[in-house]
């Protein structure tokens, strides 16, 4: 239980089950990791080597043909909770040829044109990727929802497709993480008021996050109803105390490290004679 | 001239111009630069942070919508050389949010039913994104030409299709830099060998690769003829001497900041009202 510095397991700490309430999370908290910031930022480091090891070998089988496997990491949040800080920090971490970000902004008028989860699964992960969504098809449930961009009955009908969807994509060989990083009201006001009073992060606020910020009850009703309907066996949601930066990254580092662990990826074998070759080789 | 430990400009010594020939480089010369490995990589990592910060100003400046600007790195090499290292060391040093990846294989059947140029197009980084080609349109001149993979007068056709291509991305805001590794038949022999004694490097090599080894004074004078006919003002092509990695990703890295300062991107100006937004956060 103690591996890499943990004292349970993230996977059962933070997986949102049948009865979980947002509300009783306190986004302050570090659960299951006794360490402070300065030993999280180490045991981050640690787990690069670790991660980047289990990625390459992923890759590697799927190169060789011998995987279908892949990982997909649904990154959603309130303004400033700190996604682009995991695909950095986290996921930066790894060789970039193995993975494949997307990130989903308000849809285009051909994406409106189809159906929501047309944009998405174009961009589902390649077998031997590791594939990061900052922003999804969640979007459709949640500002969604709270905004009424789609008639009620549409939202409804949603959570469903979407359930089914994951079940395919799941199915196909896919391990699917969906992470909610959980920032206090408090906390995300002092990231924005930041963004406020430095120049160099000015191109990081927008006027509509404040208009965002302002609907957070409806949001995290929004949220709770994502949690009620879509958390499945194949497709779990996280939730992720995140007011800590350096815990939120360390979590999610361990939540890619247990399903790479799980998929437990091994060197291919040599589809190749590799004396032979050697001989080959040996005579140019 | 001495910024970064080197001794001349990397983007002059390396850079393909009338009359350069590459039987008349040396793979394992480290041009501009006296600092031994260690001095390299210590170079490197302070360069990371120089690249990593110009990146994120780019990037700024798209979101924004202050600038068309883009850096697209094509590398070209023969097998082994380190395009893999160039990538993970060099690119993978900044945000992955501002890097665009793409890495050309044996055209499928439905490339090949297009022009040679229509995969390659899909896939130019936008505004604000370093883009990185590994391999490229480059190919269907190297092994097309040299494996006879299309007729004579169509690889003839291509240098100017290609010249003309370019010519329009770099209009359009697109800073092309084209590198193509260079590594001594020795050195390939040398990486080679290693892939065949360490199963975890089995997955790298491909027989294949012996194959077009036997041809490497082919492909030498293949690209030579790619240097004589399109390395252009726009898009010029770089030979970087390759058997030290450690010289190729430092080179390679210079490229891209000195590419990146001529941008000179800078935080964008607020496009509101910093003192409006700051009360009405202050009031949620």
């Amino acid at each position: 239980m103690s591996k890499r510095g943990w004292t349970g397991e993230a996977t059962e700490l933070l997986r949102v089950r049948e009865g979980f309430r947002i509300d009783d999370v306190d986004p302050g908290s570090h659960p299951g990791y006794d360490g402070d910031k300065k030993q999280g930022e180490k045991d981050l480091a640690v787990g690069i080597e670790a991660l980047s090891e289990l990625q390459e070998r992923l890759f590697a089988e799927s190169r060789a043909g011998v995987t279908t496997d892949s990982v997909l990491l649904v990154l959603q949040a309130m303004d400033s909770a700190g996604k682009g800080g995991i695909v950095r920090h986290v996921v930066g971490g790894v060789d970039p040829q193995g993975v494949a970000l997307a990130a989903f902004k308000a849809p285009t008028a051909e994406e409106l044109e189809h159906d929501f989860l047309w944009r998405i699964e174009k961009k589902l992960p390649e077998p031997g990727f590791i594939g990061v969504f900052d922003r999804s098809h969640y979007e459709d449930v949640l500002i969604g929802r709270v905004r009424e961009l789609a008639p009620a009955d549409e939202i409804e009908r949603r959570y469903d497709a979407i359930n089914e969807f994951e079940a395919q994509v799941a199915a196909s060989g896919t391990r699917i993480i969906k992470v909610m990083l959980h920032i206090s009201p408090a906390e995300q006001k002092e990231r924005l008021t930041e963004r406020l009073e430095r120049p160099d992060k000015y191109w990081k606020f927008n006027p509509g996050d404040v208009d965002e910020r302002m609907l957070w009850p409806q949001y995290m009703q929004a949220y709770q109803t994502v949690f009620d309907r879509t958390s499945t066996e194949q497709a779990p949601w996280y939730v992720v105390p995140a007011d800590s930066k350096w815990y939120a990254r360390l979590a999610v580092q361990e939540l890619l490290l247990t399903a790479l662990e799980h998929i437990d990826p091994q060197w291919p074998a040599a589809d190749f004679d590799v004396e032979a070759e050697k001989r080959r080789l040996a005579a140019t």
